[in-house]
């Protein structure tokens, strides 16, 4: 390949000022900027394949000529000059990643069966963890009224999914096989908004000792330059970009 | 391959009487049952593959030996006997069924870009509207309380989903290329569930006069002989099996 990918996520270049949260930035624009255009920039950093990141207003999404881009108006979408190629949902682009350029299946298998319970994760993520993660953002700190059942009910989610995840890595270091790959890349930057999410109740959950396999999981992904550097940009990004 | 895959499903054996609804049959047991084991049964049927059909109560989702063979304690699972594997999460068990199965790829593509978009599809489906209709299936049926504000949140979002693909289908019979794949299969289980989730609103979404495309393809999905057989054996099911 010699052209690079675009990459569309969230965010405009305008300036905004919003107060900090420790390592995970800035409380709003952490949120708003979504955790999931990131975690396509994980897999690029992974792979080295070059890109250039496009930020995307809120109310420009729903409308052309994004719309037309991808009509879920949603990001991440990429499009790659190389192969032609416009594609949304970020399971479908890293699964669309890995296919065509981790020639080596650095971050995957092509045998069997491990390449299907990296799909078996992969989809465990996008419908077991985004949207209740979402969910529990959304009812958290957005929704037009505080419904305490509503908040509690994804809480309590989030804490299966961690229990899940727990109970999987049991004497292991990775989610497959005995490396890492995009099924375990695929949960780290939604794990990342837990602080925001739990704010102060954040200690309650006593991840280290509730959770011990997810937390040690946790940290070694978030010790991999790829996921360093996007954990930065993202801090900078969310820092600076109207949402 | 000559022994019949396990499928997982959600029930037990004992009869149940439940009040029906239409060709929809039984609201509690329809929804109890839950629209993801059937999603790969249709598959299945699809693709000639046998299989046995096992129905396990909720009770016992979450505890030894169910829990062994899913640590996420749902609905559905399969084992095959051929491969020897276990697999979960709908979208990679039917990703795993025509990889290992369709070897004519019947109901996907080996092409480039096709095969993509098809995992693009099924991404939608697995993490836009499934669990958004089924967030709309637990505050209009199941919460411990009422909350319009929520329930009107997941109502939308199913609409939102009706928008985005009627507006892909516009001029096609399929969502990628000429053919019916797992992509418009997928999603049809829960399309099943409108009228429950509904009710007696139903009318006011005019399916047919807002969303044509997306109508006339889900008509024409519902009239597959594997949809049909499968449509049929669901509402037995849900009429026989306790929750």
């Amino acid at each position: 390949m010699s052209k690079p990918i675009t990459l569309y996520s969230h965010g405009s270049c305008a300036k905004k000022g919003v107060p900090s949260f420790g390592i995970f930035t800035d409380i709003l624009s952490l949120s708003a900027t979504g955790p999931n255009p990131w975690k396509v920039a994980i897999i690029l950093e992974e792979l080295n394949i070059p890109y250039t990141h496009k930020f995307i207003k809120m109310a420009d999404m729903k409308k052309a000529p994004f719309e037309a881009l991808n009509p879920n108006g949603r990001v991440p979408a990429i499009e790659d000059p190389n192969t032609g190629i416009t594609l949304w949902e970020s399971g479908a682009i890293i699964e669309y990643l890995v296919q065509t350029y981790d020639t080596k299946a650095a971050l995957t298998y092509t045998s069997s069966p491990e390449r299907f319970y990296v799909s078996q994760w992969l989809h465990f993520q996008m419908s077991g963890q985004g949207p209740y993660f979402g969910q529990a953002v959304w009812f958290s700190k957005f929704h037009e009224e505080r419904i305490p059942s509503a908040t509690k009910r994804y809480l309590d989610h989030i804490k299966r999914v961690l229990y899940v995840l727990d109970k999987a890595l049991e004497g292991k270091q990775w989610l497959v096989g005995d490396k890492c790959t995009i099924a375990d890349l695929s949960f780290v930057t939604w794990d990342m908004m837990l602080p925001f999410i739990f704010g102060d109740d954040l200690g309650s959950l006593e991840l280290e000792k509730n959770y011990p396999n997810y937390f040690a999981w946790n940290k070694r992904l978030m010790e991999r330059p790829a996921v360093k550097k996007i954990a930065k940009e993202k801090t900078e990004a969310a820092a600076t970009h109207e949402q």
